[in-house]
């Protein structure tokens, strides 16, 4: 006999914590029936917020850090997280939360922008980490195992996502640094026993200032590397010029959100670049008013609000001037007017390079038109197979998901591996000098000469989590008798460090019948992309910002979303996190939401982690209930797909709570109809019959409230009962669902 | 002691034969030197015309078949051929050719374009076999090793040749078809023992039409393919209204001259595609005329000449009306209005794609200037080399000469391999049916359903030739310490036939310390080329026509021209073959000798042949003078190019004669002062005491001929001492030595 078991559901932001409202209460009901409970945590934006200032709050709010408590749980051997997607918060959206929760009566302080004193500095920090990607590098005790489900694969197939024609002649490329980037100042070495790290700034005076003092453990790779900062102005300079005499359109991809330090100011110097003759004709002003060019153009509108009306309209005239002799920039939104420059959050490459690449290689200009477009990407390291995927598109035309194979991912995530992990190791540097790392008994492993301005930083990498990637990626191959491939560049110091060990670890399994390969990134890229269009799948086994820019590069190609593909984070402890998809539009969900009470958001990414999720739970406390839970809710998805009950984008038909109805329906179709169970079978008969009887009743009841505005209390944090009130409209079905549970 | 023996240095035409009337006599005064004789034989399209109508002729005329000779020399183990560029005629140059020798007293029949009756076939038949690329099949007893020497590549390294910036926004592209080509339907077979195949054609109505009798070798690989009319036309009306959309300009590639078959009919298809109009109006009439598209637009031009002034009119106007909704077409003259389709010769891919990617990717316009372009290369066998280097070129930018590594080619060209002998065996169909090929016993190995209008080809490849490239490319590897990558493509029938007998041959050899690999053909020019822009080098192990287009490609990149290679021809009987470079942009040559008398010609070629020839004679006939003469003759080589004595284009400075001077000069200087051999150092030290004092005075004589026209008495035959006045008027040149041959 099973005992009861935990499975903990997050409730995140947007979206998919709306979505959460209405599809918990049925997971709860059918989890129950296996004897498994449950569970949420709040790690939402304004969770996190609250959960920081704990200390200075009434003592009456909420005040439990229940991200640190999953963190504590992800490294526990009974862990099972089915964790949603959250945002990864840019100052404005920060900014945004802090004023939502103020007025809903939490004492949570403003957001210092330049701190000064001690308090608004201690403030600062405590915000800095609820900044950016401050929920995955917590949780991500495993590393990453991404896949597209059969299931959806097979759906994509027979119902291809639209994909832009690609012309031979296109202009569009990415274009990034040739010297100067973190890629060619790169240094790497490994620990070869545990001990200290000094990250030292030796100034041109002789007098070196500790930046950072780190513990490392045996193993360990650690790099240094730093971004020129005059290579980059100039760099960027050039892809302007560059595009002023083609006539190609100029747009920036970087990822502000989750290289939360070093891409804001990439992005700032963009800015300041792009605008250089505002920049430098109201420099001094622009200091007094605080105006940062690492939170976008948006900034200067920002702060000029305070200046009278006609200083206000002389810099707005100055910022239109700069369009009449810079090339066009790609537009987020062109009605509006939002260009690419305006809030660090707007564009992030891995989203913004898979979309344009779908999109015939062409963003959208200031007229609205989509137009060939250069895609300024100054970190090389990565840059790189998106260019050599936009010239594979120019010669063999656009992928095409009726037949194209797969490109599942084995990433190296663990213990903030590599650059995501590199962010309290970042500094810009203030002056000239030498930057170095340095052993505790002296020896220099690691040194740069910079310059004021230029953007160094470290990265570390553990031994542990590097062996268990490659032992996750021999069991992938194993299991999916799939070609892997090691996308590690030699000529990069860090993967150098790493293939040795790539090879040592391979020999610790049976590699005998497996096709494992090791390519630089251009060769992997190229090698799975030549397989792909032969209907061929290929493993990518990467590191971590790979990882990121891959499993939304080919499911965005593949299936036309990543929303869809199986995340699954085996935890290094013996845990599992069940990831579900990506954020996408959520906002924009949001926003539909509260104007016309009709949310697009896809559930299916919930739908598949909890299969598996249910699945491990059977598997590890043998809880065959549990296990054919999850298998009907499987097929119950995939009937789902195969019938078309997916929410649909338009106000009036099928949303996301009607999708949940369907699935439910299905699912308790599914458990009636099975013979494993006779238990089980019961007990769902009544409710599949139930559902399929009120079929017409409930979804006639969760249609007629599409149309018209809700209020659900808020943004970051909405109100429980106001939201559960919206996201369950129908009695109907809330009743078929709470008869189970009490049944 | 070494009896005398000898070197057969080649009569061509334009400008090498020119150049060898001045070269040949320092040649034959310096070799005397050691007891060699130098021997020429006349393979000029002249003489071959000559040789192929001997019976009709008076008797007094020139009768021998001089290339006949030189082909069973090349079975010789005591082969030593200076193998000069020869004209690969079209029917446009064999007529020229004919009406000069005609007007020269020589009666050779006019050339039958229609030929009907068996007189005429028979005349035909024989100028069929001087047509196009009728001497290297004949000469080519041995596989192709080329490279650049030394010398050479250090000259580009300190003088590099421009080269055209690339942009990333470069439209310029190949394009070929995808399906219905070669490529696809190539079917492939290897002889178990030798016996006979018949090629067949089988008719709609069941009767077998044999198309030829072949024996065939034990273990010769047997290929046959075909080309679809309707697919081909269908690309190229795709193509162009691709251009038209784009606004690229439409340029065609292919080699018309040696694949003299199936290439001018793919040519006469762009016409009639690209002309449609003018083709479908005026049909009736063309076909009245004898207008052959394969010829080109000038046979239109050429035809209608006979027709009144008023219809003439009218059919020009229907040409220039195609221009008004046809995509710009590149120019071969766009002073004079010769476009790509005037005549097939004209644009030759394996020169122009160099030429092109050299020059930013773009051709001429018809206004002169210079545009992207689309490069349309029907086959897209080969064509995928091209596009590969495109996308790299936009990624990474021109290559650069004074960094970049080269890329040697070891060829399968013996015994005419692969397409480079399918003339016989292609034929256009003249029904749907199907062609097949038949084993003695009846047994089908090849079959296709054609249709009307298909090109159909089948290629040879003898094993004995197949082995002895392996072993070439093994003793290249060895010798060179390079990494040598056979180009094999897996999805080409003829490719996996030859794999299996590379990776059988190569057990033949020890390759312990060698880095061989196999890679398809994308794959090995990316892993050139990356290699290329690091410095390195890299042997491209190729099959014919690679071996051909790499040839040009490579060292146009590297070196500016191809008529800088060491272009060795190991002959498989144990002689040699040295072989002078590309003919490149001789006519042009020619007409600047006859208007200006200067002949920009460079000999480097020649002088690079001629010192192999002279060390392998000095090996094989254990001649230590031979030897001398030809390490002193590099060193003399070399001097030249550091002291830019290379013939200048301008007219009234230094040109290929006074670079003669320079070479006697240096070599002399070079004998004179090497201590191996008293007896040449005495013999040459007059001689090169002479030619420094008089230097002064003979470059003035060479220099003070130019700028008036002269008579040489013929293009395709000139007068023989008309000519050797003009390209020997130094006296005190010619002089000095005369007096070394008497001395």
């Amino acid at each position: 006999m099973s005992t009861r078991s935990k499975i903990t559901y997050t409730f995140t932001d947007e979206a998919p914590a709306l979505a959460t409202y209405s599809l918990l209460p049925i997971v709860k009901a059918f989890a129950a029936s296996a004897d498994i409970d449950v569970e949420t945590r709040d790690i939402s934006l304004a969770g996190r917020i609250i959960a920081s200032f704990a200390d200075q709050l009434d003592s009456s709010q909420p005040v439990e850090d229940e991200l640190a408590q999953l963190a504590v749980l992800a490294t526990s051997p009974d862990a099972n997280i089915i964790k949603l997607p959250n945002i990864s918060a840019s100052v404005p959206q920060l900014k945004g939360a802090i004023a939502e929760l103020q007025a809903q009566g939490f004492a949570v302080p403003d957001f210092p922008e330049d701190p000064q004193t001690d308090a608004e500095k201690e403030v600062r920090a405590r915000y800095s980490k609820v900044l950016g990607s401050a929920v995955n590098p917590v949780l991500r005790e495993g590393n990453s195992d991404r896949r597209a489900p059969a299931a959806v694969k097979a759906y994509a197939r027979k119902h291809p996502h639209s994909m832009g024609k690609w012309s031979m002649a296109s202009q569009s490329h990415a274009d990034y640094m040739r010297g100067g980037d973190f890629f060619s100042s790169e240094q790497s070495f490994t620990m070869p026993q545990a001990g200290d790290v000094r990250i030292e700034f030796v100034g041109k005076d002789g007098k070196v200032e500790l930046k950072k003092q780190l513990s490392l453990k045996e193993g360990e790779v650690f790099d240094g590397m730093f971004m020129s900062c005059n290579k980059l102005r100039a760099f960027f300079e050039k892809t302007l010029q560059d595009c002023k005499e083609t006539g190609v359109m100029w747009s920036l991809h970087v990822k502000a959100t989750m290289m939360k330090v070093s891409h804001p100011i990439v992005f700032g110097h963009a800015v300041s670049v792009y605008y250089k003759d505002v920049f430098e004709k109201h420099g001094a002003l622009f200091e007094e008013l605080g105006v940062n060019p690492n939170n976008g153009l948006s900034s200067v509108y920002d702060k000029i609000k305070s200046l009278p009306a006609s200083q206000q309209e002389e810099i707005l005239h100055d910022i239109h001037e700069v369009y009449s002799h810079r090339p066009e920039m790609a537009m987020v939104d062109s009605v509006k007017g939002i260009t690419n420059l305006h809030i660090p959050s707007d564009v992030i490459v891995d989203a913004s390079m898979p979309a344009m690449i779908r999109n015939s290689g062409q963003m959208w200009g200031r007229d609205g038109k989509q137009k060939d477009t250069k895609a300024v990407m100054p970190e090389s390291t990565y840059a790189r197979i998106y260019q050599e995927m936009i010239n594979f598109c120019k010669t063999n035309g656009a992928f095409d998901p009726t037949t194209m194979g797969s490109v599942p991912n084995v990433g190296l995530m663990a213990q903030k591996a590599e650059e995501y992990g590199s962010h309290d190791k970042t500094f810009e540097m203030k002056a000239d000098g030498i930057m170095r790392v340095v052993l505790a008994d002296g020896t220099v492993k690691i040194q740069h000469e910079v310059e004021a301005g230029d953007i160094w930083r470290a990265c570390q990498t553990k031994d542990a989590p590097i062996r268990d990637w490659v032992k996750l990626a021999v069991t992938r191959a194993r299991q999916s008798g799939t070609p892997a491939v090691f996308w590690l560049d030699p000529e990069r110091a860090h993967d150098r460090q790493l293939k040795l060990k790539v090879d040592a670890y391979l020999q610790e399994h049976d590699l005998n019948g497996l096709d494992i390969r090791v390519m630089d990134y251009n060769e992997a890229i190229r090698f799975s992309m030549e397989r792909m269009i032969r209907g061929k799948d290929t493993i990518s086994v990467t590191g971590n910002v790979l990882r990121d820019y891959l499993t939304d590069l080919f499911p965005i190609m593949e299936l036309g979303t990543s929303a869809k593909m199986l995340s699954i984070v085996p935890l290094m402890a013996g845990g599992g996190m069940y990831e579900t998809g990506a954020g996408g539009s959520a906002p924009k969900h949001v926003q539909q939401l509260i104007e016309e009470n009709h949310l697009r958001w896809d559930s299916l990414g919930e739908f598949l982690a909890l299969a598996v999720s249910l699945e491990e739970t059977g598997i590890k406390t043998d809880n065959r209930k549990a296990k054919l839970l999850g298998t009907t809710l499987d097929a119950a998805t995939g009937k789902l797909l195969d019938n078309n009950k997916s929410p649909s984008r338009k106000t009036g038909e099928l949303d996301n709570r009607g999708s949940h109805f369907y699935l439910a329906l299905y699912w308790a179709e599914a458990l009636a109809t099975q013979s494993e169970d006779a238990a089980l079978r019961e007990r769902f008969s009544k409710l599949a019959s139930t559902l399929a009887e009120q079929e017409a009743t409930i979804v006639a009841e969760l249609n007629a409230v599409q149309g018209s505005p809700v209020d659900i209390g808020g943004y970051y944090r909405s109100n429980p009962e106001l939201t559960s009130q919206v996201m369950r409209p129908s009695n109907t079905f809330n009743a078929a669902i709470d008869a189970l549970i009490q049944g």
